[in-house]
């Protein structure tokens, strides 16, 4: 549930449908729910094609329908593989997702660069995809030789174990980001109401500066146009709907009343 | 394990010591392990402040501390509050992490555009912090009105739930990723070699030429400069290092003397 958001229309690019996209191998994965919650996050972000090497506890496995949050969609057509050579043999462009390897030649790219390519060479009709190790000690070098580059995520050199759903979840949310055309920052109406036009604000500006020169908050002739000019600024931060100027103005109102009504009874007014 | 880089030096930056960093608020978290495996992905990432609104078994928590992987310096200083105002009454920015409210004027914005606001405002000395909400339903929208903008993950919107600690991760992992300075592409090279000069890869290119022609391989002369390009442009790609330069050559030689050898017991040479 959290922080997401399906409500978007362009969301619909980042479908499973949509095309191709990239296979997740994970290779010899012990613990049933990291293969789930590894594929919730692929479906998270649009991927669905899942495959596991030599899978610890076997396949179809309890653990893993139980955290993949019913992403069957990924579960129902995962497919198992002897060897790693097996799971790839249909792939032309492979990445492994490891730790920068100290004893071997090997092009090292980041998440989003990886991605970036991936996305390139599948968008060309290319087929690809990105290996991940098992828990307890990741990929073994025979299987990184396999790759055309190493994946490495750059994390906090002195806690860098990543667990295998957030290695598979960081590839996938990379490859949805990439294509991502949602706006940085925007307002967020409800349906019912708009913004607030600038006439509007001007009548709930004199609406306010009315009151307040009423009662005397405002009494400082020299101090009077900055306070107003702050006021207006305040409130003009806000970026206020029409519905929020109504309200501002019947707060106004309100307000006043209070004041006014005991007031009223007094021979001040 | 899995495709982490903790070899990188520049990869300090990232450590929780270097500097000020958001605040993790999870409102009312209903499973410890979710709020071990947020602690752990925090830690990956740099963070380190993890804030707790009444989570639902009590804290400290064993299965908290079980997911960690050892997250211990998060988890030690893990602070619980009674309510959201409470957790976030120090902090002067906030985002509330959730989907794009359908009933509220609110600001919102991607994880990406978050996590460069928080850079900006907390190099500036401020502090600030992200919420998030439970498991089953998020944040309500009384915390979210407490928010100065709603931080709103673009996923795949026909499954855009997304587990608590992999929302967590995914504000750590942009947080992470807007400082990093690895570079997107490189080569990585084992200690003890280096890249073959040109000299060495002529040398190769000569060896190899010289006993293709020997072979009869090379022997149509107006095919022979084609052959001779597309044989040094595949080895040129493989950008080879020294070590593997000589390698190659010793590969040649084997190769040519499995020829030459019962070749030298006939009269033809």
């Amino acid at each position: 549930m959290a922080g997401t958001d399906s409500s978007r229309p362009n969301a619909g690019a980042n479908t499973p449908l949509s095309g191709g996209a990239p296979a997740i191998v994970l290779v010899q994965p012990q613990l049933g729910e990291n293969i789930g919650m590894a594929a919730r996050a692929m479906l998270n972000c649009g991927l669905a094609d899942l495959r596991l090497v030599k899978p610890r506890d076997g396949w179809p496995n309890e653990d893993a329908v139980a955290a993949s949050a019913d992403a069957e969609l990924v579960i129902e057509n995962t497919r198992v593989y002897q060897t790693t050579c097996d799971a790839i043999a249909d792939l032309e462009l492979v990445f492994a997702t490891t730790a920068r390897p100290r004893d071997m030649t090997k092009r090292v790219v980041t998440p989003s660069q990886a991605t970036g390519e991936l996305r390139q060479f599948i968008s060309g009709g290319g087929k690809a995809g990105v290996l991940f190790g098992r828990e307890s000690k990741g990929l073994v070098n025979d299987d990184v030789s396999l790759a055309d580059a190493v994946l490495s995520v750059p994390l906090n050199p002195s806690f860098s174990s990543l667990n295998l759903a957030q290695a598979v979840y960081t590839v996938a949310y990379e490859w949805m980001r990439f294509a991502d055309e949602t706006p940085d920052s925007e307002i967020s109406y409800p349906k019912e109401t708009r913004p607030g036009s600038k006439l509007e604000l001007t009548h709930l500006f004199e609406h306010l500066e009315r009151e307040l020169d009423d009662s005397g908050f405002l009494r400082i002739p020299e101090k009077r146009p900055t306070m107003v000019r702050n006021l207006r600024n305040m409130f003009g931060r806000a970026g206020l709907t029409e519905q929020e100027i109504r309200t501002l103005r019947g707060v106004i109102t309100a307000l006043v009343g209070k004041r006014k009504k005991p007031k009223n009874s007094d021979a001040d007014r």
